[in-house]
């Protein structure tokens, strides 16, 4: 018997920061995931626990560093976390953190009053080395819908095909992006703006002739808007709606009446690199 | 053996309406209960479906009338089920429609692009008899935080008892509510906008000594703002966000650092009526 | 402005108890819900929460008197939680604690190791006053499937009925059953296993005619089979399994494929009393 | 602007098999995903679909081959499937079929009627390209706890830890385990159900030190039990039962009563090779 591949953490710690600028707070809020790797195969083959950090102690590290270190970039929060138990335990080869961040809108102007109805989320991976750090961001379940200008034809039919041509139909995703840096960028919230708002742009304005296409379209916007990333990968499930077939009741659908469904749905997904 | 109470529908009836005006586009989408009660004993004491109107047409229904019916406002969707469920079929007595709407925010000012990121919902209930018509509106599932200006002290204590008083607390709560209409108003769509708003205001900036307080405040303000409603329902959990200890860390936490959490959580409900 | 119905509590807490007989353990766990109602409107009306008993201190007394209450029986622990919030404080008029169970099994006789992965859940609600206590008990989520014996036939048709007449269908529901006491018991698990032997026992041998005819044969089942119940409600979910149409691709389909939906999904719903 | 890696295909396809031996049927459930990749650039890249395989076809041909091909065994219909795409389609280089399986038991020994309610599900990911075939199997989601014979000491403490060493604590995991079949078995139930009951055991039997040690045991008694598997990954999620502190309270709490959590978790990940 032999241990190949082994990591160990705490997930789903949930921690919020509050910010005081004089009677302007701002909240800060993720879930955290800190997983370790490196020189733990005793703690597998032997009762020795002698270099098992607790996953309790890890929470509590959350927890403490969330004091001075969360803030506006949870890809901060990550890199101060992957600095604290690479740089603290020698037998820690490897700390990735998985951050997920929750957005407050404030209601109006006020002070200290919040709305947090976005579903969305924001994400970030930060992966900390001897060797290094490597920073992932991104998005998570940010949905999108047009109405029209989508399309999908001039696919291949055998036996087992019923789907019609169509050159207009509703197109909706849940976009999950997650784009790579190559070089630490001035800001994290700066490139998360210009690629969310270049993806936005690709998919409001361009005809979509299948989700691939607008997908790679998507990619390739945000790899001109942010040139500090490397890649982007992106995963897009086709929300389908169907068109409700009202021919047995005697009424035209224009494409006016759809069915939103959840299951089956298509799954496409690919990476961009310059 | 005797029935005593029994209704009997189709729920989690999902359809989606694009409505064009030129090229500019609007989408309305909503998940529909239907419920009917009325003379149908025959059909759970005999294996006689003769009155059972199948749950299928119900769902038919739906997306037929969806065809000229579904609009910016779920009400009157209901009052439409209402209306058809009743007038066309003898044997049903009551037809319950419960609606649940979901919001679509154009990208920027797009003519048929959309983000659909908001977690809260619309509602409605529509409750037709031969008799007339009964409106309740609402809203699910609305997420509010605010991080200070809360408080909660001068409680009873018991051996029980360990919570410790507070005038300085995160207060979050997901808002549920229910509002009943006296009358048929000129839109459904102007009264949710001021009772939403002024809920907001109340939650916003009025110090909350509990959250009972603030429920009948809110409560107070809806009234307020909408002479056509009778009363309001709240429904308000307190999503406690627990102020970590770090004393044992050496660390102080003046309401910096908290863990949010979904269990358990306290739970008041209340109607407010003229 | 008038406050009419209000009650406040603490929902979702969690607890389990282990219970030691030697060697041999047994655990019970339960998911715990304690409203209360009564003299509280002063506490919505104005700061003065001298009459509100913390929600936090619910959550204590529920873990405390866990330590020797919590059992087998949930009923038994709402009527501990009921007696001790009512006996207490005077401004208490009622309280309903609501109870989930979780149902742990042996691994083989294991003394204590168990596998949890029963989805269902055990429940009762618990209602005490000054005048006296009602146990209503019950299951949630207790899911049955039939591949024939059911059929739907001789339902009215209309304009919008497309639904084909069938004698063989996979009828499948998830049981919701809340079963009313009318005095104590000797046990409470004795009944809940006549009566769900009963109500399978209908389920599995029956033909069904519609969903209405299976839940009032259950409903019957379940009084002639335990005299101390006064009623039962069933809320029977019609989890439509849908017949896949394979004829596009030269198949016939006797009843074999199936695609299996959560939503849209009929409810019938029905009370049954002596 | 480069695409570097991609698939794609239809997730969350569900389907049932009714298997009739005479009176006595089977029932058989899955939910499927089918992914594709190979030669898809030019569908990403340009507006070209001629190569891309509807979704919608995917889905009906999970339709079609269910009716021969999907049974006891959800390893065989993801052969099946895949067999099916890669001998289709010269495009298609490489066929995934991720499989998970919902297991239904018979009420009694009843020939038709079924329980559902078991949380568990099967596992498998087949994958297929023209140059061989892969076969993973495993269970998902398998609830277990013990409610003693576990430990945690020895660990190392810094000035984050606060956990105090115990050598008896609740137990209680969510085993997700994934195998690696080195060749095909004359059966997939058999190495399944030996592979489950022998990890049970460890679970059931041994002292646990440390996840890491029962996981670690667990995967090593897998590996005993079937030698045509390679390795085994296991993922135990260390769903914490938290001790409730009562001497507040004047009471003892000699692991007794404990706070059921779902977060945060532990997370042990580790791949047992032979």
């Amino acid at each position: 018997m032999k241990l190949s591949v082994h990591q160990y953490g705490k997930a789903r710690v949930r921690i919020a920061r509050v910010q005081r600028d004089g009677e302007r707070h701002t909240i800060h809020e993720a879930d955290v995931r800190v997983m370790l790797s490196g020189d733990f195969a005793s703690s597998y083959l032997t009762d020795d626990n002698s270099k098992v950090v607790p996953t309790d102690t890890m929470k509590n590290t959350v927890n403490v560093l969330a004091l001075t270190e969360l803030g506006a970039e949870i890809e901060r929060f990550g890199l101060a976390l992957g600095r604290h138990f690479v740089g603290k335990y020698p037998q820690v080869e490897q700390c990735e953190v998985t951050l997920s961040g929750k957005t407050w809108q404030r209601i109006g102007e006020h002070a200290h009053s919040f709305t947090g109805n976005d579903a969305s989320r924001t994400w970030a991976r930060v992966t900390t080395t001897r060797a290094g750090t490597t920073v992932s961001a991104g998005v998570r379940d940010f949905l999108v819908l047009k109405t029209t200008s989508s399309g999908f034809a001039g696919f291949p039919r055998c036996e087992f095909t019923t789907l019609p041509e169509t050159n207009d139909r509703i197109f909706s995703t849940l976009i999950s992006a997650t784009w790579d840096f190559t070089s630490e960028p001035a800001s994290y919230t700066a490139p998360r703006e210009r690629i969310m708002s270049a993806m936005l742009g690709v998919f409001a304005e361009n005809f979509s002739p299948s989700v691939q296409v607008t997908l790679a379209q998507m990619g390739e916007a945000a790899l001109a808007a942010v040139p500090e990333i490397a890649r982007i990968h992106l995963a897009l499930p086709n929300k389908h709606y169907l068109l409700v077939n009202l021919a047995s009741f005697g009424r035209m659908n224009a494409n006016e009446v759809f069915t939103p469904t959840d299951e089956p749905h298509g799954q496409i997904e690919a990476t961009i690199e310059r």
